[in-house]
């Protein structure tokens, strides 16, 4: 047989073809393997790059740099850069001291915390963070989630003091985990929460934290502890004598305004500064009317006095041991994870607008330690909080000065401008917060999911129901594990195609997609779509039986010609384990029995490798049973078919 | 541009080629695709394709024929195959009556029920399983399991009514978790116990049951109830004082004897019978022997009386509430995994060597229902041993029938033999099980994993390891916990290659496995080996960004030109989601403002449909950025480049 001189299946172009020789890939030592592998896996953006082939000086001024990004963009900093960061840092402090305020009550946590948390994290980050545009402080989700199991131990009005060290214990934990996942590169644990599930849950939390200000905007005094619609619907209605029309009417004026605000900055971008003064101004003005018409005395319920002074130190609150040890350490789990999340993807969102790069492993540990820091100056869990970041960003912030200038505000507050919020509203609080989370109801995005993925979209409603009828960790529970469910499953029932000619080409594709492909007589040619393992070895056997059965079985197919070859391109396996090896050997056992010859198509290196490795008798790599390409491979075999029953050829 | 006069790059061969276009798979609704795929994760089989284009009648027939297989094989029954199974019945009964007492002991169940599980599972198996050498009885690990869970929570020995219970109602639940397996054709689940973990798993609880057996073979009375390697050993020398030296000598002696014999039927497979008489023929020497010396006095404990009778019924003994549920649901569960691990894959290995095929499904559904059966009957988990059926297959086992032979035989034993097992010592006991579990490590199945798998080895170890020092459930958890996590490290951190082209041919290689393959000068040509998901886009943007600019940097690439193209083989993705659409939009967006323009090869049939749908603009979709395959985007691409450098090619 003159491999050089092979005429194709009588379809085909008329071309001379060479058969190429399979090889196996150059080798490599366990412990080279390894080190790529780890590479690949820990280091695909392979960080330690810049510091390649420069003097040790340099390599401590890059590493400094690395360490402290503010090194970097501070020397070169200019005036002009100061006055867009000075208007957009006091932008965002217009927006975090209300906010802040807010989210510290929804996390059950006296509201100077939200002060406390808007004034130190800030500066830290401004220090260690990549992200040029992440205005930091608390978030409404984290704040909501921290509460809600923390209250499932400890109640926050009966034992305020075991509160509160817990708060700062679990925000301990939220840093110190953040920063490991940084620190060890295992950023990807953040990947498993998908578009949808976030979406999903987002929505139902917005949904769950707007039930919640029901309390503070209809005046109800005796309010349910659950987190549910079912328990706090029922608990709105039954406690309806405790609403305070005074109070319903203030906060519906108020929410309207607020709302339209949000709706003309949404409309018009520059517009921003209404939404983000909007929220100020609501405190300022509905302080003034409680003041004035001693409102507090007719059931408008207010903060209260507030303790003026900078964060006191709570690192002799911190908590490791003791028996609410267990729910610390999942509180500061999962707080950590959802704030983490909606940092990463606010830094990487805007960085992409700016077309700058945001290392994710670095932005881990600058969140971590900035909340480990936090948790010893008495801040809870803090991150990079989406809306406030646009309102930053919209404000022409130009880097993370503006977090230094919002701080600066938030201590300047804390000092001298206390007493003043001694007569703010509740209600206006809740108010804020409706506005805030109002947002994160993504419908558009849902649609396209809808659109694009029917599956994500079933795991986009199991967070949102979860969310709304179970618990927001369980709702978040649930659809990671479906997500996770989906991948698995497509791993153990990997997609089989037969695949055929394209007339007039060497080209194989899927029969089912390409109409006009033909299937080559005596020829079954097979592609799988997914790494072989232990996963699918059964149902791939079970698979590929019945396609070889159904070949036989069809009627035209037997009068043209006998299987004679299975081919298995090869190319999609990128993977192979101990089982599937044996799968593929014990295939080739069960086809020989049959009658019918195994041929692989491209194995891909580390595949190729190990079937080597555990192919003793050396039966499947024999050269005419491995080619480079489906071409190549029914070019040669059905010239060596025709040379059996002809003889000559 | 004439598309059928390409000159490709110089090193190419030089003749014409049509560039084909990409066409969308054929239309599908919605509900036809969820029905493929359905059909393609639960019935891969396809199990009710003999019924196409049967009669009513024939349905019918087929239909029971398919519910019970014995109407199959019963008409077609001779002499000839009943001498074969008869021989074979009696054989295996010869091992199975003193191998169900003895693990009846280690399940801390009454030696009776090991018994009574060999008379009427069987029966049940005979009528309802497809597999023809299944040897159906308690077994080892099952036995193991089943007793240390239920040990957890109640005494065996202070409330033995009670954990007779508990064991027939995790019998129940076992049965219908396992006929719910099969019926829901969720038979996958077993899939996830891989190859590694199974041999790593049984050497570990083979080390385990043997350690266990020390109590009876050193005589030992107070003996720890712990499992671990660690607590038994310090029992039994903390213990060395009850060593009885009758009890020791005896064990050796006939534990060397059981030995012996199992090697010589492993040399020899025609000497099987040798092996398998083996217990029983020990079993009554050594009752003789302590009947004839009262060795009973001596230190040497014994079986002591059993009831005569067939199996009373037990299902007034079945609890489906009270405090005990879940500790039973979850005995249930991880015994019905186990044993239908084991029965599945002995009924595969012996189907194949015979070649007839099992239906997993079925099998289960069958195996299911005759633990359901067997738990109202006073049986405890059963399932086709891998010991005793290769004695079944040795014997000459033609079909079922064998196991009704056995059947009758344990009947009639326990009718009018049980008195003679009164002074059979425990010791006996003790060594035929050592002796049946000895064979569960696998030392040249490990070296076999080591040798082509390291990760796998990895996995085998902490299975191995988990089992000896922690528990055996835990061990089986740690173990399949990470062989799942490898299955998701390998969709979270695809393998990305670098394509080149292979001199003379069209075919596209990755260039470091093949070192011919040549990189064509302004083409970045990369293939993603895993469908594209929220569990790896971020990894995929950030690999993707270094290689570009990897290749941006490369000196001498940049002499030869600038990077024009960037083509993406989409080939090996096999499926993609919500967040795999955004990520492809993205990095084409991405591409763009560096000026390079991304090309699509091969998108797979879903992975289109859902590009398309989410591409508004009609961008990803353009002729000019979608090719079949690699060589013709090259060779359409370069001529196009040639084109608008010399305007005239």
């Amino acid at each position: 047989m003159d491999p050089n001189a092979i005429n194709m299946q009588p379809h085909s172009l008329e071309i001379t073809m060479e058969v190429h020789q399979v090889v196996p890939p150059p080798h490599k030592s366990t412990l080279e393997k390894l080190k790529t592998r780890l590479k690949e896996t820990l280091f695909p953006d392979d960080p330690l790059r810049q510091f390649k082939g420069q003097t040790w000086k340099q390599k401590l001024i890059l590493g400094a740099q690395y360490i402290f990004p503010i090194l970097q963009w501070g020397p070169n900093y200019s005036l002009k850069l100061f006055k867009s960061d000075f208007v957009a840092g006091l932008t965002i402090a217009s927006l975090a001291i209300p906010q802040g305020i807010s989210y510290a009550k929804l996390a059950s946590l006296p509201p100077i915390l939200g002060l406390y948390s808007s004034f130190v994290p800030p500066l830290v980050y401004a220090v260690l963070g990549s992200s040029r545009d992440l205005a930091v402080g608390p978030v409404s989700i984290a704040s909501l989630i921290l509460g809600s199991m923390l209250r499932q131990e400890v109640s926050p009005t009966k034992d305020p003091i075991l509160f509160l060290q817990l708060a700062f214990s679990s925000t301990f934990f939220a840093g110190l985990f953040q920063a490991s996942l940084g620190f060890l590169r295992l950023g990807f644990f953040i990947d498993f929460l998908s578009k949808a599930t976030l979406i999903g849950f987002m929505g139902g939390a917005a949904i769950i934290v707007s039930l919640q200000q029901l309390k503070s905007l209809l005046g109800i005094t005796h309010f349910t502890k659950q987190m549910g619609l079912v328990p706090v619907l029922s608990s709105v209605f039954h406690n309806a004598n405790e609403w305070s029309w005074q109070t319903v009417l203030m906060g519906f004026c108020f929410l309207v305004v607020l709302l339209l605000a949000r709706y003309a900055s949404m409309k018009r971008p520059n517009l921003f500064w209404v939404s983000a003064g909007a929220p100020l101004v609501s405190v300022i003005i509905s302080t003034l009317l409680v003041f004035g018409f001693k409102a507090q005395n007719h059931g408008i319920s207010v903060i209260g006095k507030l303790q003026e002074g900078l964060n006191p130190p709570s690192w002799n609150m911190l908590h490791f041991h003791g028996s609410h040890l267990g729910l610390v350490i999942k509180t500061g789990f999962v707080t950590g994870i959802i704030s983490l999340t909606e940092g990463i993807a606010v830094g990487r969102t805007f960085a992409a607008l700016k077309n700058y790069q945001v290392d994710g492993n670095k932005e881990m540990m600058a969140i971590g330690l900035m909340n480990m820091v936090g948790s010893s100056t008495s801040c809870y869990v803090t991150t990079g909080a989406f809306s406030r970041s646009a309102v930053n960003h919209n404000a022409g912030a130009k880097t993370a000065v503006s977090n230094i200038i919002m701080s600066i505000a938030v201590m300047v507050t804390l000092l001298f401008l206390m007493p003043l919020f001694q007569y703010t509203p509740n209600v206006i609080l809740g108010a804020i917060i409706v506005t805030a989370v109002v947002g994160l109801i993504d419908v558009q995005a849902a649609i396209q999911v809808w659109k694009v993925d029917k599956f994500d979209f079933i795991v986009m409603l199991c967070a949102f129901f979860g969310v709304i009828f179970i618990s927001v960790q369980h709702g978040l529970a649930i659809a990671v594990g479906i997500s996770i469910f989906k991948i698995l499953l497509q791993v153990t029932r990997p997609k089989t195609m037969i695949l055929g000619c394209i007339p007039g080409t060497y080209i194989y594709r899927n029969i089912h997609h390409y109409k006009e492909a033909v299937r080559i007589p005596g020829f079954l040619i097979l592609s799988i779509e997914a790494p072989i393992n232990f996963a699918n070895v059964t149902y791939l056997n079970e698979r590929i039986l019945r396609l070889i059965e159904d070949y036989e079985a069809e009627e035209d197919v037997k009068k043209h010609s006998k299987l004679s070859y299975v081919i298995l391109e090869m190319s999609a396996i990128s993977a192979i384990d101990t089982s599937g090896v044996v799968f593929v050997k014990d295939l080739r056992k069960a086809m020989e029995k049959k009658g019918v010859k195994l041929v692989l198509v491209n194995p891909l290196g580390e595949v190729m490798e190990k079937l080597q490795r555990s192919d003793e008798a050396g039966d499947l790599m024999k050269p005419d049973s491995l080619y480079l390409s489906v071409g190549e491979a029914v070019a040669s075999l059905s010239s060596e078919r025709k040379g059996q029953s002809s003889s000559h050829f």
